[in-house]
């Protein structure tokens, strides 16, 4: 999307070809500028401390990461090695695992001298693939608010949570997605942004919002519940970090008491996240893995005992609908399983 | 409460008798401190600038401030600019308009010269009967509280919000004196802290109870879904700005949020609060007025549009109970009222 009139992505191939270059998301919202990751040890250093973050950027980034250490060992143990490391930077989302399985299946079979090469075109392939993917969740999902109802001449109102726009995604976003389809057509929408403790990611998306010229405006996690009760939300619009096959949503530390704030108040709830985010093979949100983070990013340098569980489970029954690249499915195995039919048609 | 073994109390009067000393709860939890006011400037400036802060001890400092704006001033006129000065310094704590109408009332009919000593005393007895209140506020909490269930062996976990301890109260507080009398008693209790932003007023919880004792874990207050849908808390217990005589609760924003993910998840909501936190001229929770606060408290310097609403509403169908120095009440017209009557007998 657009930083001041000029278009870029969060993560991109350095001409060079010797590296990828991603924003520095740790340091927005104050500078934005890119980082070199030349080695595997570059991206998951990157990956760990954040500086490359959202669900389907850390899975292309990975993608990249086992293309750059397969070009120091195209091994099949360097291949696991390469594999395992990358793996274990993060554990809730899905599309990490996601992505290094779809490349390391494609380049197995192939001897290990052209190995290198091939993920690294793998992985600038799912980087496209992902971005036509939140094209399309634009796409849908722009349908879908376009057709909430709303005060006459009240501009659309949206809350958000986290940064799932397209510092998250290599472009365009997932949730953010539909928000800058229907700004780009014209369509007055405003966005409430959550600022998302610990770790602030709101201010990515107030950034990313701001730059591109979108209405929005900050608050703090706890008024969530305040502006859905006083009616002035008419969707509540978030990403996910991994989804069940029957349609738990695993997302940021919080989404949970907005959705169900968002039920109680009658504001429909949707995530918008590729397929790619669904996990075939759990079904139960509780399975889930749920990333314990340093109590630091709470309670800062003091010694005050503190626990920072990273991501919360939504039961699918709060969510009113889940957008995809394939298009708006309910919560239910029965839905997604029928879009994952179209899927492989 | 203690302070690492020795009795303290936020607000006292300076033994020279020409000043009250608070604790200064912007200082915390870095350094406990005395501030001492001496005028009703100094008082009025403590309280809107949150040096001195919680629902009942605001009252308590607006009478001490009435009685030294009367010892310069003690002319009908002087008595209801201070009034209305100390009144409009936070709008949505009823206590600091009962306060102010208790020590107006009793000195309005006496002879000008004897006012600001009266007024002085009775400040002094609002102070005394509030601790009072929240001595069998921590009683009647105690009881309940030790009634609950919970698995063998395993301290009993409170979920609190914002600061309703001994800070905001002169002594024991409301949500906090139920934990310190069960804690006292020997009874296991741990606290998870939540750390109400944008003001942070969770680390003043933190503070007070590491300094008397009493086990405690923080987390970001987007974690409370996940630790309630985790049955990691037997009860929440929170404090209250205003309640309206059907028992809708105003407080500190977020409580509404912890109120929807208990009842979701079976847990008790309880609010414990002094009778005077009742405010009978409203029936609907909608009419509580609820603070604009300045959007620096979200987005620091930085120049981001923000909203800070400082509180919010719980409706009474989401209170389990409702503790007062009188006895436990359901959040009913009805039972509120049963208990006032107790008051009058």
């Amino acid at each position: 999307m657009n930083v001041h009139g000029v278009p870029h992505r969060s993560l991109r191939e350095a001409p060079d070809g010797g590296a990828i270059l991603a924003v520095d998301q740790t340091r927005l919202p104050g500078e934005f500028l890119e980082c070199r990751l030349g080695s595997i040890g570059d991206v998951a250093d990157a990956i760990t401390a954040m500086r490359v973050r959202g669900a389907p950027l850390i899975g292309i980034a990975a993608a990249y990461g086992l293309a750059l250490a397969l070009r120091d060992d195209p091994s099949d143990a360097g291949l696991d090695r390469a594999t395992d490391l990358l793996g274990a930077t993060r554990p809730t989302a899905v599309n990490l695992a996601w992505a290094l399985d779809r490349v390391g299946e494609m380049v197995r079979p192939l001897p290990p001298p052209v190995r290198a090469e091939a993920a690294w075109r793998s992985a600038g392939a799912i980087a496209e693939s992902e971005v036509a993917a939140c094209l399309a969740i634009g796409r849908h999902g722009a349908e879908l608010l376009r057709r909430l109802e709303r005060p006459a001449g009240r501009a659309l109102q949206i809350l958000t949570h986290c940064n799932a726009g397209w510092l998250a995604t290599v472009d365009w976003g997932t949730a953010l997605a539909p928000i800058y389809r229907l700004h780009d057509a014209g369509v007055p929408v405003h966005v409430w942004v959550s600022e998302t403790r610990p770790r602030n990611q709101g201010l990515l998306t107030a950034w990313e919002l701001g730059a591109h010229g979108v209405p929005f405006t900050v608050i703090a996690d706890n008024a969530a519940g305040h502006l859905l009760a006083r009616r002035n939300v008419d969707a509540v619009l978030v990403g996910a970090d991994r989804i069940t096959r029957s349609g738990d949503v695993g997302n940021k530390i919080g989404t949970l008491l907005k959705a169900l704030a968002a039920r109680e108040f009658r504001v429909p709830f949707y995530v918008a996240a590729p397929l790619s985010t669904v996990d075939l093979s759990i079904r139960d949100g509780a399975s889930i893995p749920i990333e314990e983070r340093s109590p630091g990013e709470v309670v800062g340098t003091s010694t005050l005992p503190a626990i920072n569980p990273g991501f919360d489970v939504t039961p699918a029954s709060f969510v009113t609908a889940i957008i995809t690249e394939r298009g708006v499915a309910a919560a239910t195995e029965a839905a997604l399983a029928a879009l994952r039919a179209g899927d492989s048609a």
